[in-house]
């Protein structure tokens, strides 16, 4: 069964319409998993091969295509009626002489779809060029425009339904962190504390059952602190090694991550406390001044003119929109806080602010995941905003 | 520091190479990546902004083109040299201004490959339309050609030292097929189960640290057994009921998959027993039959031969080629076991037989993970072929 009432769909199937009008696109073709999830409540792990969900103007309901196998768990995951369910056969699945896109194309024209203005998601991951190219060659009379992101700007504000389940996420990311602090030591292997990691993540907590992060932890070690993308090795933690952490937890596909700084010892790098010391100040004085009205872009200066004093520079963004995701990314692809975007903030929105730093030597990173409310933020979590000694 | 030698990274090149000039590809553009592993040991969960490899036919070394902060990842897991390493600022991720190709078009223009004729993997996930578009705008001179699976089939006949991998694998593959076994029962919550399970994958042998699979637990129970890529939920397991599980040994991301198929109770279904009576025979006499010389064709008909006594009827391909590999998907999408795949097997390919079959009331799933030998095949683990019974 869907995670939302059958109403919440369809409001954010209208929301969907509207935005197309906006933009003039008569059809939307979403091969996007987090927003073929949105949209319909689908949820499997079968986005490895291709699928898409159709919202045409004409229709009340979006129709869901997927390989044969996966057309029952799209009748048990999804609200859709039965006849708005196609599957393309199997022999199609990675074959030279077919592709899954020639039964989508089939169902256009059955619909009488082909003459449309039909948006496609550009640059979303699961939308190849192939695809674009089978779409072209079977739709000739279609006009194809870009729709990237489209339904992910739907998702920007949150149902009070949603922010609950963010809630759950923040209370499930806690005991994340907490799984990490305890089982993160010196001589332990990062292949044991990524388990242990992993099994609070899934597991959750005792009245809301855990799901799997769109990203796996992210668990720098050592030299590797001065990246921020790396997994973790068969390795020993060593004394005196800093350990950078960015992990999340997740509800029904919705996402709060949490980053912290461990280090094993009592006397970190100078380098590594002024650090922690500049960014944890320049990030509370940003949460203090986040709320409504204002913009990304102003909300980025704030925290610009917070470590102002210091030699830190960040250029990289201080943090994105979050809510329901799939592998490879648990960002929205929407508000970016930094120059240059000037998305007014909103009540419920859901941000994660992850001042991240890394140096050729060492990094840092600390975060916090919030909720935009009326009048300032509610945090997801809350968790010591230090760096953890061990 | 890469998983492998760096003599292995130079012949899986020359052999990319040699292909490259089979089909008239003077430059190479690579975004999936496991390839981009492949060729230069680079492992980092940053697939989830642009990124590539690119090979020449008249540069030595690869060069890797990524996010900024993810330089250093670079440096530290490929065996690349400083000048073959480039970075795209930040403010490119997921601009409306800029895209991170701008870069790479630079790279290729600098490098005066920018005439030259370019293969890129037009169907592969990560390579986006956008991402495309972007290239031939940037690349006006340049031919650009479909190298799709180019890599893929380089990647088909495993080396001795990724047959170890393998092997490490499926000692791995044991271990997790025992935790989801333990922690499946009756009452135990679906999500409890799915964190052992995750723990026993990331955590590995005392000899062998694991690593996460391209895919995670897929763990169907009850009526979601009519289909094979749900997750979990929070729901308790019930008597009699059954549970499908697709899981997965990884080491230094070489996949072995394992599944199996239990029931909690003592009395399953006439159809389930019957069902895997007749898919265990099938499956046993396919891997008698299997050997190199043969097609992936032929491997299946005599699998199809196997259980035609029977009313079973099983739609998809038989199996696959594993290895190394990131989400979304363990396979490697080369060879397939199905009508029309002429591949002949050869020593050192790594194959996953997977005879699921799916009723619109309940499934059942069990495999094989092999190696092909000089004369036969090496499963890559042993573990009983029957319904696990609890």
């Amino acid at each position: 069964m869907p995670a939302f009432e059958v109403s919440e769909y369809h409001q954010r199937i209208a929301r969907t319409k509207e935005r197309m009008q906006q933009h003039g696109i008569e059809l939307l073709f979403i091969s996007q998993p987090a927003n073929m999830n949105y949209l319909t409540g689908y949820d499997a792990w079968s986005f490895y091969v291709h699928q898409c969900v159709l919202v045409s103007l004409d229709a009340e309901e979006p129709v869901w295509i997927g390989r044969g196998m996966d057309g029952n768990g799209a009748r048990l995951t999804t609200f859709l009626a039965a006849e708005n369910i196609y599957e393309w056969p199997d022999h199609y699945v990675h074959s030279a002489e077919h592709h899954p896109v020639e039964t989508m194309v089939e169902v256009i024209k059955a619909r009488g779809w082909d003459h449309k203005r039909i948006g496609v998601e550009m640059d979303q991951f699961y939308f190849t060029h192939r695809v674009f190219r089978e779409l072209e060659k079977g739709l000739p009379h279609a006009q194809f425009v870009d729709a990237d992101t489209l339904v992910n700007r739907v998702r920007l504000i949150k149902s009070d339904k949603e922010i609950e389940f963010m809630r759950c996420a923040g209370k499930i990311a806690r005991c994340v962190m907490d799984a990490a602090v305890e089982n993160i030591a010196v001589g332990a292997r990062e292949c044991d504390a990524a388990a242990a990691i992993a099994h609070a993540e899934y597991s959750g907590t005792e009245e809301y059952g855990g799901d799997y992060p769109a990203i796996v932890p992210l668990m720098m070690a050592g030299e590797a602190t001065k990246t921020p993308h790396l997994t973790w090795t068969d390795k020993r933690y060593q004394r005196d090694e800093a350990v950078l952490l960015e992990l999340a937890g997740v509800y029904k596909r919705y996402h709060c991550p949490i980053a912290r700084t461990m280090f094993l010892g009592s006397n970190p790098p100078q380098i590594m406390r002024d650090t922690a010391k500049v960014v944890i100040e320049g990030l509370q004085e940003t949460l203090a001044f986040m709320r409504p009205g204002i913009t990304a872009e102003q909300l980025e200066e704030r925290w610009r003119k917070a470590i102002a004093h210091s030699t830190i520079v960040k250029e990289s963004r201080l943090g994105y929109s979050i809510g329901v995701n799939y592998p490879p990314d648990w960002g929205e692809q929407t508000v970016s806080l930094r120059p240059g975007d000037k998305t007014e903030l909103a009540p419920n929105m859901t941000l994660h602010l992850i001042p991240g730093i890394w140096y050729d030597d060492v990094g840092f990173e600390i975060d916090a995941s919030v909720r935009v409310t009326e009048d300032g933020i509610e945090h997801l979590f809350e968790y010591p905003l230090d760096i953890i000694m061990k």
